[in-house]
């Protein structure tokens, strides 16, 4: 069903996540159900629960998404590629693709920000990617403390582009964020 | 009750940890009961909920000490220290004070890392941490997404640090330990 449907008529996937995030909005998160969600975007409960497994999952199914890549990217970079640029680049990728989603990116945001069980959740998968990272780095031969560091750095450079990218407006693009504030991460390190 | 109590006489708050943290351990957290800890520490189940609001937060207690410490710390460097000099000295003086505790604090560990709720909670409190040394670091002056960044690197030493210090035996102390991760860091943000 996903397979071969046109550029404008969004899968079922992307209806739903698109319902949902519309109702979060509108009614807030506790008070929406599966079932509204579904009718919003004119397909049964048991669509939705093909997709998602709960309505939690509509707004974070995309993390796993997001880990496969960065930890595809690390893997591979080449040998020669310092491990935290390898990273970088990872991030930017991911930035990359992202970026088409700004403004349902920040809608995300609002939901989660005003849900602690949902802030939770973030805080969870933001952890778990800096421990795939890690893993990830040390399958390239980075050892001890180097791999988690890296990887707990190149998070906290994105959550900060992340941030800055969802709280402006005409700024640079996410992929220029992440670098700008690579930067400013190596500035501040470097002790200036 | 806790002002004047003997060196060898933990106070009760002391006491109710202490009793608290070896049920969770023996028994499991969700098995462990505010009465059982009561008993254990010889206490009254009123005189535990004067000091702490439920079972969970006689595991998180010591985070409102530890960011008053850290973020008096970094308000209180001279102006001429750098940024993260600031946060990792503040950081080393909070591992000095914990240092005493690596057992308290090893089984600790255990205990939250056994369960998801409690992991979570730990995140939460991380952030926290972050945030407040963020804003420490903004009335010093610090500007922009540096303020985060900084306050992030430090929180990420330090987890690493501490990962490393409850992990090991007979190694360096937790202050030294902070100070090889931030130089670890630095190694790796400076591409080497």
């Amino acid at each position: 069903m996903i397979v071969g449907m046109g550029r404008w008529e969004p899968n079922a996937r992307g209806r739903l996540e698109q319902a949902a995030l519309e109702l979060y909005v509108e009614r807030g998160y506790e008070q929406t159900t599966v079932a509204e969600i579904a009718e919003r975007a004119g397909l049964t409960e048991r669509t939705f629960f093909r997709h998602f497994a709960d309505k939690r999952e509509v707004l974070f199914a995309g993390a796993g998404t997001l880990q496969d890549l960065l930890v595809t990217a690390v893997a591979g970079a080449p040998d020669a590629v310092a491990p935290l640029e390898a990273v970088a680049a990872a991030l930017e990728a991911a930035g990359a693709l992202l970026q088409e989603r700004r403004e349902y990116s920040r809608r995300r945001q609002s939901v989660i920000d005003a849900n602690p069980a949902l802030q939770e959740r973030e805080l969870i998968k933001l952890a778990a990617l800096a421990s795939a990272l890690a893993g990830a780095l040390r399958r390239r031969g980075v050892t001890g403390p180097a791999a988690s560091l890296t990887a707990e750095a190149g998070i906290a450079v994105f959550k900060i582009a992340f941030e800055r990218w969802i709280g402006g407006t005409s700024q640079p693009g996410l992929p220029q964020l992440i670098r700008e504030s690579l930067d400013e991460l190596k500035a501040v390190t470097a002790g200036r």
